[in-house]
């Protein structure tokens, strides 16, 4: 049977969340024959999150030049040599089920979310990039891209528990800062004025929202638990707890405190 | 010789379509040796559109865990044991060449439109999700947004004669409705505004035109007729016949009645 | 050693830049041996650019039905012809790297830059269109549009020296025309109004710079070095030297001349 949620506080949330997902698979599996040989292959016959995680990553991101094989030691290594890496995952897994009413299973979000999959990616290529191994690192952001559309330079820092949800279009720059319990949803750029060099892209603090479509450009804050309306363009800072909306983005108002602020 | 259009009254659309697109196909790869490997394999050598269909679908969709075999049987299976899957497919190739100034052949749409075949594997996935066959069903979701870049919930309801023009970035949720003739533009979001669960997504009926960029969010009703201009943030209901327009988008004015109509 | 930037008066700009190409690969497979095998097969073993280029797009675009042998022979023939289309490769490489600050080198761009790689598609595709091979050209607009999720008419013209940045999601219409020097974001659309046939889309001068997610709509002029904001929705003529910010888009002043132009 399939464990309930929450985890029990007695086990490390990795190992709870793997048996989670190896039960949902072996329902899967057993009620529909058509996915089982997709589940054996990609969640069953792996000993651990890591593993499973590193060969659908290597399947996805692979090409005839870069071959899956390479991909998967690559990920298999930097998940076992970072396990920063992992934890970030399994909070990310249990951010998309909190948040995403349409999660139905963590093994949905494993196999199915691509924007999941292109955030554990990314953070491989932040490892890549900060052992000055820049080649490989955007050679592999280039294939998140392809893959994704999803384009994360590989210098971006980004917290974890993030849902960036449907993915498509979103675009992060290399000096972007993101921070933990984030949520992106799809054709979001975090981007640059193109008017400046160096430090030149949007920092967004914990517990942010941010709608689709919303443009974020220049070296600003978006403040913690600060909500961006969708389709925005936000070209200045946004408070903590305050809501930006509009084209140039205004704001309309401070969360869970009932301060109206408004700045036009 | 290339039938004209519209197909004569005496046959079925589909029957006629079809000896379109062979007819077309048969001309192309006379005409480009390049082509002619690919157009026998993907039209010339099937006796049907649905087998055509089918297996350019497959080809398209599969990944190396998810076999284009595998896909092709249940193409194949879904449109043979549910006919308006068929007419569906038909009544959009009319659409698109109808409506697309830029689709210059029933082949063209048939091989080259991810919109078009986005919306042909989110039908089959619709088909599954009804059957309680939700993995397959979202594994299917999830191959059509890696694709095509079009991420549609199965559980969405879609009409016929529907025209995705372009197709990246579209996003619709799971509890969205569309009707008949809709024209939907790339880039179009028919989203939830984040605060509901349940029946959160918009409801849009028949012959909308929805413009590139648009967002439309929550449980809200584009009335028959409507007219959403590329880049609007739409929040409210839009009543038939109405244009809304702008970043929060505003009702300009009723199509075909000259009534104009302003709600700021 | 990577020899220095801009290249002497001295040597042709396509030689130039190809040697510096391989001195980068060279150094890159040297200290990433993961990356060795892709180096050496994408850039190294080729004795030009055109025919590197022509490996790895063939590569990027192929599918089980439109084999990488077909599409080399295709690029290769096409550039050899066309030696307007070698030029422009080089020009979109020097202007990557001179408007870019992401671009850390020529092979970066060549090898990674998905903007990059379907420019250079494209153009091939507009010269298959112009000898009335209309059916490979449009072939070939699907494949760039489902790897690359930019999505351009052959009949399209656009100029050299683009910089088309992270790329995701940009539509370029069938009677649009680009100029050269010309700068575009992610999520770009020069689309038609949906209310015309014949010529209905944009007409860019040189030097424009368009901003992520800006929608320019119908048969209108982008004058020289004009600025579009990102999210505007253009659908009015915008002068030379002039930015255009806005849903709908307002001119806001006149670049590099100091004379306020305010048109709302």
């Amino acid at each position: 049977a399939v464990p309930s949620f929450p985890p029990p506080e007695s086990e490390s949330d990795e190992s709870w969340v793997w048996s989670q997902i190896k039960a949902e698979a072996r329902r899967d599996a057993d009620s529909e024959p058509a996915l089982a040989s997709f589940l054996y292959a990609t969640v069953l016959s792996h000993p651990s999150l890591p593993r499973s995680l590193s060969f659908h990553l290597a399947n996805k991101l692979c090409s005839s030049t870069l071959l899956s094989t390479l991909l998967y030691d690559l990920f298999v290594a930097s998940f076992s040599e970072h396990p920063t890496l992992r934890s970030a995952a399994v909070a990310d897994l249990l951010a998309v089920m909190k948040r995403d009413p349409a999660c139905v299973s963590f093994s949905h979000c494993l196999l199915n979310y691509k924007g999941f999959l292109a955030i554990q990616a990314h953070r491989v290529s932040h490892v890549l990039w900060s052992q000055n191994r820049k080649p490989l690192a955007l050679a592999l952001q280039s294939r998140i891209a392809d893959v994704f559309a999803v384009d994360i330079h590989p210098a971006a820092r980004i917290g974890k528990g993030i849902l960036l949800d449907h993915a498509t279009g979103v675009v992060i720059g290399e000096t972007a800062v993101v921070g933990n319990n984030v949520s992106i949803l799809h054709h979001v750029t975090l981007g640059g004025t193109g008017k400046d060099v160096g430090d030149r892209h949007p920092k967004i603090a914990d517990g942010v929202l941010i709608g689709a479509g919303a443009t974020i450009l220049g070296n600003i804050k978006i403040g913690e638990g600060a909500k961006i309306g969708a389709g925005s363009l936000v070209l200045i800072d946004v408070p903590a707890r305050t809501t930006a909306v509009g084209n140039p983005a205004r704001l309309i108002g401070r969360n869970n405190r009932g301060e109206p602020v408004k700045n036009e």
